[in-house]
């Protein structure tokens, strides 16, 4: 009962680090890069949300390294909503090889809610009611 | 029972994202500097353990993101190791506001001791030696 | 009688900064795309030619900043050879949002042939040959 | 006629690619650095000026790599004005290894005088007197 989104892209020469392959940090942007366009393919970007007056922050990040990325290899981010709370919503992301569907990394980001000024949107929100409402469509995963 | 490593640095511009805040990625980078320095001024460079055959490969990474950091502040790096075990190190960071000392974020890093094409050193290795021999001398934490 | 290679990506969240718009060291990541996939359209990998013992060291880049790029527009890398010269190749980008063809910014890259020491290849190199060959197909320009 | 402003900082393990030396998109980035603490050595700060409603967007950047720059080197920034319009400034910087002084880098910005909203700012503006008066202290340099 979730939605899952799928998006390819390429390790760029600047992403890696001299041990060869991408470096750590580069997964979070990648994990953004999944959660931008879980938005889109919902029919609604993150872009029209910010409009909207909605943000979401990040306060905890997690990533498994399972496995090195290399230059030029192209990626899949497979993202897809684990918990939605009041509050906050969760977003997991697995970053596989494309070409042999390789586990590289695997992880999740927690975002609160919040307005322009940065401050928590306590009670409801139209982004998170769009995101319910694709979840009671089946779309979207009520967490695990 | 830990040595606890502090170093200063600032937000750069391109640290920023258009919340007018540090994107979220870059505190990993903050915590790899954080370690860096933890090794230099434990006395040997983690350059100079690259040159000696041991790398430390990121396996593991969380960050929890308490408040926001701004363009040009000094924030002020505090690492030490948290867990040492037979194969994995665990780094632990806090970043915050030099101005005041107040938290942004806490993370660790959990990292595996691997030779230069990046096999995972099982047994005994120099590196690990000089940090359990720190860690005797009181300088170390022994995990938590 | 020049081949130009186009290749369309989408500003990040982090590639913004607090003024909103993608921070100015981006579009050197950006060239790097384009002559990534500027050799992956003419049929071998820049990757590929780094196995050859054939590497690009930048000596020299320029960009002109026209109009900001925004988070999540789709921006089309627009890549080209400029010069090709006995030991150095210059690469050509220019950078336009996609929706409407408006030119964001337009840049150089020069480049020497080096081996995988970084010392300069002064004499003949398969990679050199290989873009001469796609010139005198008129594939790639002989400089301007 | 000019000042020309130090700083040091390191190079990071991020800042490296898979050639083993800092990717050149970084060095943009150091530039911004050098621009950061030329202005807070004169005194106020570019956070100050754009608090004042005075920003600095970049219209041009040039870049001449002569050395690479490897992981945890000491690298020195030396930052000062080049030439200063009714509405461009432009600085200059040499990045340099502090251990032997060996010039790494060096190359300029070209940047506009804007507003909030990034609109020119054609007349008078403080962050431009600013500056001209420190040249007239003999403090900045009047281009070249």
């Amino acid at each position: 009962m979730s939605i899952e989104i799928s998006y390819t892209t390429r390790v760029r020469y600047g992403d890696t680090d001299q041990m060869g392959v991408a470096y750590y940090a580069n997964y979070l942007a990648w994990f953004e890069v999944g959660r931008t366009e879980f938005c889109r393919s919902l029919g609604k970007s993150y872009a029209f949300w910010e409009g909207e007056g909605v943000f979401l922050p990040v306060v905890e990040a997690h990533c498994r390294y399972k496995h090195p990325a290399r230059y030029d290899e192209e990626i899949t981010l497979h993202t897809r909503v684990g918990e939605l709370r009041p509050t906050t919503i969760t977003f997991e992301c697995r970053v596989t090889r494309t070409s042999d569907g390789k586990l590289l990394a695997a992880g999740w980001t927690r975002h609160v809610f919040a307005d322009r000024e940065g401050r928590l949107i306590r009670g409801d929100n139209p982004m998170r009611r769009w995101i319910e409402a694709q979840k009671n469509d089946g779309g979207v995963a009520d967490g695990d």
